[in-house]
């Protein structure tokens, strides 16, 4: 590894594709945090914390749009081993193949199901781009050990509970849930199986997840020959024919024909329609009891087959219609959890359900038109990562937040608060008197007051600039003056400001609310909680 | 990068000197992080995340111990870059180097001072062994822009009432000040300034930071002719003359020889001695006014030279009487913080005054004699990081608890709390019913309670035994019988492990606290609020 001259200068900058979390983010998304393990441990996840790093084969490669073999993670070789030749190991690219792992190697030990909740930073060595990072935070709960769509439906339901309890409205966000297996009986109708294949229906599913951010007649193109955006960059298509892009393409609106066969476009089926023709007892049999059985007239109508003869495709349909009764009986089919077969999530590793947590309110896109804001998160089942190293089939299901988006998220939705306050500064106005000063600060800590003694070396003037850019309620000021009476001055910075933003020299108010007073030294604490409460209030 | 045979199981297993930390030490290290955020907000320090990669350069080297010149740090290439030949990038070895990244490229917009606190995880690619970790958590707070010892003073305070805000009483710690001057004064002393006596120099720091642990006399050892240990293993030593040894073995202890020449042997000079035969107030005025000159003469005595013809030691020795005085003023010399030459620090970084935190009671070393906890954290002065990049000299101080130590101290500390309890439990005793018990489940947790309903395939008897592993107040049974009656069965799992532990079959007890009672559906939220109560109250 080369530094380059010893001597030279380096430049003070972030790597790219990184940044730093300031305070007043990182206030938010220690409340958005605490919030969300609220509801995962109300559902009876543990906590766990496996490591960033991981060896590279334990960590397997599931990570979707990699063109190149070792694009997507960070790696490097363990010196500490043998010298040279040392392991690979990696940084963890998500919480769920660690997790394999954990499970794998504590297997006898846990207790099964294994129900555990993570959270913490992943990181992908992909090409960083606006908005897109490569270190950032998921927040994961999973059960392992569970081979019931239940375990599936109440992911769905956590999702939504999560997001209600960080205030989003129900009107403002849509649970997704589709199967991974409904994909692979259409990749079996289409005669796309085998591995002659796999680059193919790997284009094909890419395409296909781009469905919600381009519409179904650019993900079309995506199948077939191919489609140019409109900065010119072209993206290669499936190639498929043309009857094979209409059967895909009719899947990815199913959920709005089901709809429309059963004659409701409630909230149930498109939370963005919902205009209320059918009551709601009438939208939840609905999906319960017709959506599978539509479902099947219509991948019969595409594919000229009975469903039942591929077999995958039946099973995918029947946890659909399992999932749906579910979370009918919860009450979470008033348009919080649907079925939409659209859904296709880019990791390789599902086998059954998945689910996509979207909202649905309304942003400016990169263009300047309205468009959703879309993904906060998603899961689904994995039944074969555990598999992976013990050769014995472990059914797991999981789902994971996308901490910074949904925070980006809730910043739109919560209206701004206020700024929180900063610490009281006490001024240094006589440099031989720093130990009283200190101990005025003190005293204000012990009470429980956020304090500071100003510790840079500049004059009185600039330690008020400091004391505003911290955003300080006040500051404490004792010159001589003061001190021979024992005496401090307390100076409002909050009615400060205002003051100055009067228009004109309000002398009645400013008597009534005085921007600065002086207190005898023994009732400083007392004077400056109630200063606070004051401005809290 | 090599992954061997595709389809070979890889092993489940956690990458060397990498560990998991479960439900039980993260509820625990949750509690920590809250209390420690506490504190260091209370003091007026703002919270700053900067991510875990940086680019090699911006870090810098600063490792203590480092006999390879790559080793210490996990560093990749960046191939996002340009393919071959990108950036080198770095995994974060503390949380120090990537604040100055940071400072030096905002410097303009920040306030000045610039005081954050951070903590997360930081990456040492050393060789592991037990109890020493390759990740590991780091919380710091850190002034940047103050160059008044007040800044360091504050830095022992925070320390302290940390730790007693974590529950270590006074009499179970201290906070030890020295100043990386009063080292180079000896260095210049002893003639080994220059490039020429770095390594030499280098071998000393390392000997003398292993006072704590070894004693003057191995220590001696290490300055000299080279140690060989217990277990045969040797350490080449500095190959000082005798004289030099001597010197600095006698700096190492010099507090309780300063303590003994004032005729105080207080909490101030040494907290393992507190005998009490000077008024506290004596002890206080001792350690302001008189430690400087004492520690003048003994330095003169064994220079044999004018303190003050060498400018850094004269620093050094009037930075610990200043930072004595605001201690002393703030009240915290009570034994809480202390003067100690013998004060190391492994970092290269620092320029001034080093503390250390300790721990001093005495737990069961290696050797089954019992020795003091020790360390926990510390922190400096370092005054040229910033200036790496910029050239503008930025003059900082900060302190760094290791989170895992610390936690690792309180846990022997504070008794250890009944474990907490785990969700109430959900049985599934007829397939067919899942979707009662699910709503059953959503309406426990609706109501703040943690449920779940079990998701496994197992039947009745492994259901309850996962309850007990789960540590679950109570399971919840509702089979044909009771759903015929609307009711539910509450089996209380704690009363049921009671009576089972009983040696005899009590009636009477039994009778007055059921195990297992039956209520009605609709009464189950409120029978289940009331039985947790029971068992927390």
């Amino acid at each position: 590894m080369s530094q380059g001259n010893k001597n030279a200068r380096p430049e003070a900058r972030l790597a790219k594709g990184f940044r730093d979390i300031e305070a007043a983010e990182l206030g938010g998304l220690n409340e958005m945090l605490a919030k969300i393990r609220e509801v995962y441990e109300r559902y009876g996840f543990e906590a766990l914390e496996t490591p960033a790093i991981e060896y590279t084969d334990a960590l397997g490669k599931f990570l979707p749009d990699q063109d190149r073999p070792n694009e997507g993670v960070f790696s490097f070789q363990d010196e500490s081993d043998s010298g040279e030749g040392g392991q690979w190991m990696s940084l963890r690219y998500d919480l769920t193949a660690p997790l394999a792992r954990y499970v794998a190697q504590n297997f006898q030990t846990l207790p099964k199901p294994f129900r555990r909740y993570a959270f913490g930073n992943v990181y992908r060595n992909e090409k960083p781009g606006p908005g897109r990072f490569r270190q950032f935070m998921q927040f994961d709960a999973d059960t392992v050990g569970a081979d019931s769509v239940a375990a599936d439906a109440e992911m769905c339901m956590l999702a939504a509970d999560t997001l209600e309890a960080l205030g989003v409205d129900r009107t403002n966000f849509v649970i997704k849930v589709s199967s991974r297996k409904m994909l692979d009986g259409y990749r079996e109708a289409l005669g796309l199986v085998g591995e002659e294949h796999n680059n193919t229906w790997l284009t094909v599913m890419r395409g296909l997840d781009k469905f919600d951010r381009l519409g179904r007649e650019q993900v079309e193109l995506l199948l077939g020959p191919g489609r140019r955006d409109e900065s010119g960059d072209y993206t290669p298509g499936a190639k498929l024919d043309a009857q094979s892009i209409k059967r895909l393409g009719q899947l990815l609106t199913l959920r709005l024909h089901v709809a429309v066969q059963a004659g409701v476009t409630g909230p149930v089926f498109n939370p963005l329609i919902n205009t209320g023709q059918k009551s709601e007892n009438t939208v939840r049999r609905t999906l319960t009891s017709t959506i599978a059985s539509i479902m099947r007239d219509h991948v019969e109508e595409f594919h000229g087959r009975d469903v039942r003869e591929i077999r995958v495709l039946e099973e995918g349909l029947r946890e659909l219609e399992e999932m749906g009764a579910l979370i009918a009986a919860a009450g979470y089919d008033d348009g919080r959890i649907i079925i939409d077969p659209s859904v296709v999530r880019g990791l390789e590793y599902y086998t059954g359900p998945v689910f996509e947590a979207e909202l649905t309110f309304e942003v400016k896109g990169d263009d300047g038109k309205p468009v959703r804001f879309g993904s906060v998160g998603g899961g689904g089942r994995y039944d074969d990562l555990v598999a992976r190293f013990t050769g014995q089939k472990v059914p797991a299901t999981g789902f994971s937040i996308g901490v910074s988006r949904l925070q980006a998220a809730l910043s739109l939705i919560n209206a701004k608060k206020t700024q929180a306050l900063g610490p009281v500064v006490v001024l240094v106005m006589d440099k031989a008197e720093v130990a009283r000063y200190q101990q005025m600060t003190q005293s204000l800590r012990h009470a429980g007051i956020r304090a500071e003694m100003y510790l840079g070396s500049s004059g009185m003037k600039a330690q008020m600039k400091y004391a505003d850019k911290r955003n300080s309620p006040c500051a404490i000021i004792q010159g001589s003056d003061e001190r021979a009476l024992a005496q401090v001055t307390i100076k409002d910075l909050i009615e400060g400001a205002k003051a100055a933003a009067a228009i004109k020299d309000n002398k009645e108010w400013k008597e009534a609310r005085p921007a600065q007073f002086s207190v005898s030294e023994a009732s400083l604490v007392e004077e400056v909680k109630k200063l606070i409460a004051r401005h809290q209030g």
